[in-house]
């Protein structure tokens, strides 16, 4: 049994390697990876440089080498391409399911993109592969792959076994077999277990299930996910506007989609413009925070502006609480944001009217402010020993933040994905920036009316 | 075919629907129900309160009822159960996968749920569903299912097909066999492919796959996520430490763990405290929001003191760079700590040493402090006209802000991680007003010592 702990990558082992690889020990090399699952190859391989990798790849058979090379991030996958000719390029695209072999060709350099398709020895996969590449990458038909085992309804079982020891090469995983009638058309599914059970000669018409839940080639990614996760599904058949079948998606790819939506939000919410991760280069790292940063700075900017402007009716203690009142107003317009997000993120068939939700995000905003501003008023007037009228202040316009601060938290996302646009930006610095200003603003507003009362 | 758009909610529908359960139309109800999909059903449910939907799922079939409630969000659930007698839970139960149905045991109150088991008809459901219920929520064994199908590595393909035949009810999708010794000790695997190529009299110990990945009962849920995720793999076997199979896990159980720690993460960076959701009550809101703005609030006040105590070296001028200085230092600590998370999250075998990660942040955090602070000096000198003192003090303690929140935004999550404490919280509210405080203090630290000069 290997089971995952089997191919555990130790210091020692490592370095033996990197040593195999200075010496060009191919037997070592060769056997230590022998049986070795080709995830794990990708593992070890992100510890060596690229012209190492590829000293170990290409005594790898190029099944395993192709398997490795998709398995890689992108932006690893696209610099270690380099390395390689267009026509080692059509080899491991011919090893590959047609879906990621499309991806790899879209992340080629345009020039050798059809010298790598017409390099392709299969002349289906290399149809597969062009077809694939019409389609846009966050589709359905971008997800799916031509490789699937269909059979026409009034085949028998028998015929429809043999279809499958025809394609049982290029189909990796088989979960059910997809019925088509006479015009390719999908009208159903039978499921391998049901296959398995049937007599040869039976009907597939008499078994097949003809509830099949599929999708359209143009619907987008979070979609298809959306779909695949509410039914339990393990694939997913997808058909063109006239029904006919042309591909499946398969449960690995839209783990990774999920995954891929779930960092996206999360690099939204953080100001990071750019996919990049702790790996990449100083300079694509300060690329992509430092934009988001210089807004936070206009917005500071702006705000020391706005307080010269009115600095007549600003004390010095009066500035005490602008921490306070900054810190509150952001982390409420967080935590509503986020919360908008995520119901918009599992959204059923029936989302609330906007004017309900807005009306129970008042509620608990109130609830929330009024909590606070009582404890703020208690706090500045004791701790502080102050007089009454900076608590009074304080607590208001706190409670006044509170509401503006819910608010905005609550519409921004809403508005954003009214445009389409990834509402978790609404988390991210733009919007807080633009909190605090506004949270500034009521501070010192409330101070200049009470004051002046 | 059915097609995911062909149960469409219209607003429609729905009112008809709300009508023939206020009349009790049982005829449309269950003919407008049949052959919809459960999870379509679920959703439709949502729409009605839970004595509605007992009376629509009391008209439908004892199997689909029990999958609709399977499906419900977990509080939904533990509430809508309340309707229900222990005896008619436990025929919910019985026609559940063993996993989903320890799962809803684990739900109810304690005092009924021996009751419900012992109401369980199929005895080996029943003892199923008992000794999952041994196992923590979170681990490999509290995601594992019973139903599986085995076949001893000395059967022919023939008793292995009788044996899907004998299990064919209990176990809804196969994906493979697994294939066990004497002993019941995993081995590896068959799959359905293979099986439905190969003639009846081919021994199992002669195609079937020894290089089977497989999982321990004990193994954090995180770990078997991005085992099956790594590997691309459907289902998981599960052993005991004696490496006998004791279940396997569906990856449709490892999408919704991972939609769930995303959506924890989310939560621990936005300042919730529970898992609620948007159309949670306004006193579990507010109470998963409240502890969060307490201790920014406290962090606020604390400020405040901190200023009053330092008050004869503060300046009017200077508090209104407190915006910026704070905005910056908060933008810059989430960056920082979100990219660490995210790599948290997607380790490799071997991650890199935190002295390296260090050092890289400190050279990221150098080149972003350093070209915001050169802005922020031309900015307060140009556009406020303030003297170059002002500016120089605000456009250094911007740098050290930067560079001490990238120190703070790094460390934090690595500790916490240290501590297997998720690092996602490193992003929330109580680092970002730690980091708040610091930030004042640096900033009027250094212009203390600058004016002193």
């Amino acid at each position: 049994m290997e089971s995952v702990d089997h191919f555990e990558l130790t210091q020692e082992f490592l370095e033996r390697f990197g040593e195999a690889i200075a010496t060009q020990d191919s037997t070592f090399i060769q056997e230590s990876l022998d049986g070795v699952n080709p995830a794990d190859i990708t593992s070890l391989l992100h510890e060596f440089t690229s012209e190492e990798s590829k000293y170990v790849l290409d005594l790898l058979p190029v099944g395993e080498t192709a398997e490795i090379i998709n398995d890689l991030d992108q932006d690893l996958r696209v610099k270690f391409l380099q390395h390689y000719s267009p026509s080692e390029i059509s080899r491991f695209v011919g090893e590959l399911d047609s879906d990621d072999g499309a991806d790899i060709i879209n992340e080629l350099p345009i020039k050798i993109r059809e010298e790598v398709i017409e390099g392709i020895e299969n002349e289906q996969k290399a149809a597969n592969v062009l077809e694939l590449l019409r389609y846009d990458e966050d589709c359905a038909g971008g997800l799916m792959a031509k490789e699937l085992i269909k059979a026409n309804v009034n085949w028998s079982i028998g015929k429809t076994i043999e279809e499958i020891r025809r394609q049982a090469e290029n189909v990796q995983k088989v979960y059910a077999v997809y019925v088509v009638d006479d015009l390719d058309r999908l009208v159903g599914r039978v499921s391998l277990k049901k296959i398995v059970m049937a007599e040869d000669h039976v009907k597939v018409s008499s078994i097949y299930d003809d509830e099949v839940i599929s999708v359209e080639t143009f619907q987008e990614e979070e979609e298809v996910a959306s779909i695949m996760q509410k039914y339990d599904l393990e694939a997913l058949p997808v058909v063109n506007r006239q029904g006919r079948l042309m591909g499946r998606i398969t449960i690995d790819d839209i783990v990774d989609v999920i995954t891929e939506l779930a960092e996206q939000d999360r690099q939204l919410m953080s100001g990071i413009s750019e996919d990049v991760e702790e790996d990449d280069s100083i300079w694509m790292l300060t690329r992509a925070r430092l934009p988001w940063l210089v807004v936070g700075m206009l917005g500071g900017l702006l705000g020391a502006l706005f307080m010269e402007t009115f600095e007549q009716n600003i004390t010095l203690t009066l500035t005490f609480f602008i921490p306070l009142i900054m810190a509150t107003g952001g982390n409420v317009g967080i935590q509503s944001s986020s919360l908008v997000v995520q119901s918009l993120a599992n959204k059923s068939a029936f989302t609330k009217t906007t004017y309900t939700r807005l009306w129970k995000v008042f509620w608990v905003a109130i609830l929330n402010g009024l909590l606070l501003a009582a404890m703020v008023f208690l706090g500045v007037q004791f701790l502080m020993e102050s007089d009454l009228k900076l608590a009074f202040i304080v607590a208001s316009s706190l409670l006044c933040v509170v509401l503006l601060a819910s608010f905005m938290g609550t519409a921004t996302p809403l508005v954003l994905d009214k445009f389409d646009i990834n509402p978790a930006l609404a988390s991210g610095p733009f919007i807080t920036t633009a909190n605090d200003l506004l949270g500034l603003a009521v501070y010192f507003g409330v101070a200049h009316l009470l004051f002046s009362l």
